[in-house]
């Protein structure tokens, strides 16, 4: 877990705000839930991995001894969801699409990038089966990520439906398909032959291993035809083309398969509806998506970058966990953007706006000696009065004038308020520009002024 | 703990965003610290109470057996700082000014307006001594409730050594300090007889006893002197001229103990200060408060309203508390508003403003049928893309238009926008104004700047 001194918070206030911004435009509304809920509400919600990695809380007082725990931290925010629309019923909107930034808690093996503490910035729309909704979670999740300057990201959609459907049509035993999945999502590092073997000592059967592998290893080829039906009619773009020929090649597949054809179909729209929000090209079918959560009924997706490994965020529909609390099913599906790894890769490519690294003032009023504190006070508060916004810092001592102004040069303050004696007797101020070395002087009240004038 | 559902969140968001825009204009930084702490950082920087209120956490893994907690929830905000600015050292700046919001939690009783998890908002300066710090965090504090619309509140100030002095020229024993205190806080309550009872029962002698009781007994006097002087003269405001008769008082009553003297000499620089920041005349010169927390060692302050029992933020200088972390002194003194007590006081008095209250989204696109769900998404996108801040939300099924309209009218979304065939093929849409229910037929391209100036 990590303290975050200001230049590194005033980036991760950046992206928040982005985020929020864009997602009110969508017509989300933000929730906040508790850091701490009912230990029964968590446990059993994220398999056996999550029941170990949830931080647990000693039960209070007397009952403190007995070492039991009543309360745990939050592990994620689409739990708590599940358990506000199941609270509070009638009260919300019959289609709740709310977003919620905040901090969750596993006591994972801390890892490059990875913490025990961090932000998940979720966004989620309850009571419909649309894919209107997943087209315009995948259209917000974009336009966050374009309005933080990312320009070639992708969206990985596949279905669990279809993903059970392309499994099954292989033949590949029900207890086997989560083994199979693992295996298949390392042939691009280690081939054919590699997950060959790996089939075999999972006991996955020569039969049903191969079908799986000739369905994905044609995959890539479909890029091809793509390319060439993009040059040649071009009204469609590449990346429509491969999906459109994607999930051709999934009918074919998986077709007979009654809940994985309606998952096909189900892709089909959420494209046809993302094209509709100009975010089609972004999409990517890839059945061979997992994602590990269990609780996922339907689409899921997963937002990546070129050069990363691991995706920068994730979701997808989860038609039963609202009624794990409430009894009744409610449909929902939502996305979930990490805010660490955001910040991480906009910071190695130098991808924030440069005002952010600006000092915490915009200007540091100094004290010319003992007798004259109180006039400094006084014309600091003047600047705050007259200029909106501007970020006025006072020198809290009569120190030699030297170090006061060092201290603004280690603050990297740009301008530096001097009033001496003789400038106090005219009404003046003497004002520095750090960065020049030029000195001006000025009329008191024409000083805030001058300095908005030169703000960044 | 609680759930904040949106429009209660938009409360929270509007005070928090108000007091990061005023610490800000101050030149204070954001500061952040995770939630969770080492359990030995915490314990024994609260009292015993504190230790008992403390959220431990249950060690992980193969250790949770064992029932010990290794890892607790934070309480305040000013350990925290006191921790990262003995970690960071000379890494912050040589006067640290910071501002930190988050939440803490204590296993209290809940009460009302009292929560297990509460936000604290807390504003601090390390590295001086000077007053200069005090009045600063005093009238930050006091542009914060200003502008969030409080304009009859008083900031109390006393001074940890002044009420050492003012206890020990009564004679009262070091042992019965505490006591005395807590029996002198219900004068204006149970009255001399009742107080004087107090003290008999808690061993506090008669002549001591009687002693504080004069000396507190007549400090009200003195309003009606400074009303006379402020009326006389009128060049000072009764505030300040009462405060420099308490101050006077105090001299008379502890001017012989050393300490005691120099922090009355601490106060009348701090008010005098205050005044030419322009906020002398909400400070209150009150020798009876006392803050419960251990840390303070200079001057104490509150902030209240009136007919609130309790306040709204308080705090004040601890010269020692980062020593206990880094084994060297570093002066800090800071100032804690409570988010709840202000978000009730401002509900409850209706001083939040009225577009708080607005709908999740500006307008609704409603869906035809079936065949024009596209259509709907696609001119959402266009009025997201041609009016920036416009919030649009679509409904996402093809439902009955009735059904669709009172969606809207539930949420209170003030207009709704129809594309019907005939509209659709005439490049126009129907917006129509939930509130008078009339009904306008503009082209396409009109619509955003419309809805763009009917916004509030």
């Amino acid at each position: 877990m990590r303290d975050f001194l200001p230049s590194e918070l005033r980036k991760r206030e950046y992206v928040i705000r982005v985020i929020k911004e864009v997602y009110e435009r969508y017509g989300f509304e933000p929730l906040e839930t508790p850091a701490v809920e009912n230990i029964e509400t968590l446990m059993g919600k994220y398999g056996e991995e999550g029941n170990r990695l949830i931080f647990k809380i000693l039960k209070r007082g007397e009952h403190e001894k007995t070492g039991e725990a009543d309360l745990a931290l939050r592990y994620d925010l689409t739990v708590p969801l599940a358990r506000v629309v199941a609270e509070y019923g009638d009260k919300l909107p019959k289609f709740f699409k709310r977003y919620q930034i905040q901090p969750v808690w596993r006591a994972d093996r801390p890892a490059r990038g990875r913490y025990r503490e961090f932000y998940q910035c979720d966004v989620d729309c309850t009571g419909t089966r649309s894919p209107v909704a997943e087209a315009e979670i995948i259209a917000a999740a974009s336009e966050v990520l374009r309005t933080l300057g990312f320009d070639n990201f992708t969206i990985r959609l596949n279905h669990r439906q279809v993903l059970a459907g392309v499994l099954e049509a292989a033949g590949i035993a029900a207890d086997k398909q989560g083994d199979a999945l693992v295996a298949i999502d390392k042939l691009d590092k280690i081939g054919r032959e590699g997950v060959a073997r790996e089939f075999e000592a999972r006991g996955i059967g020569a039969d049903g291993g191969g079908k799986l592998l000739d369905f994905f290893e044609k995959l890539p080829e479909l890029e091809h035809a793509a390319e060439f039906v993009a040059e040649g009619e071009g009204e469609v773009s590449q990346a429509v083309a491969y999906n459109r020929a994607a999930l051709g090649r999934l009918v074919e597949f998986v077709g007979g398969h009654d809940a994985g054809a309606l998952g096909i179909e189900n892709l089909r729209q959420i494209v046809e509806y993302a094209e509709a929000y100009g975010v089609a090209d972004r999409i990517k079918i890839d059945p061979s998506i997992a994602r590990g959560l269990s609780y996922y009924t339907g689409a899921i997706m997963e937002i990546g970058v070129p050069d990363l490994a691991g995706s920068l965020g994730g979701g997808g529909r989860y038609d039963n966990l609202v009624g794990m609390f409430s009894g009744k099913e409610i449909t929902a599906c939502g996305f979930s953007l990490g805010l660490e790894r955001i910040v991480l890769i906009m910071s190695e490519r130098g991808m924030f706006p440069e005002n952010l690294g600006r000092a915490s003032a915009d200007v540091l009023v100094t004290v010319w000696n003992e007798e004259s504190v109180k006039d400094s006070l006084a014309f600091a508060a003047e600047l705050r009065r007259s200029a909106p916004g501007l970020r006025v810092d006072v020198y809290p001592d009569a120190d030699k004038l030297g170090k006061q102004l060092k201290y603004a040069s280690a603050l990297g303050v740009p301008f530096v308020v001097v009033i001496g004696d003789d400038e106090r007797a005219r009404g003046e101020v003497a004002v520095k520009d750090m960065k020049t070395g030029e000195q001006r002087t000025l009329k008191r009240e024409e000083v805030a002024a001058a300095l908005a004038e030169a703000r960044p």
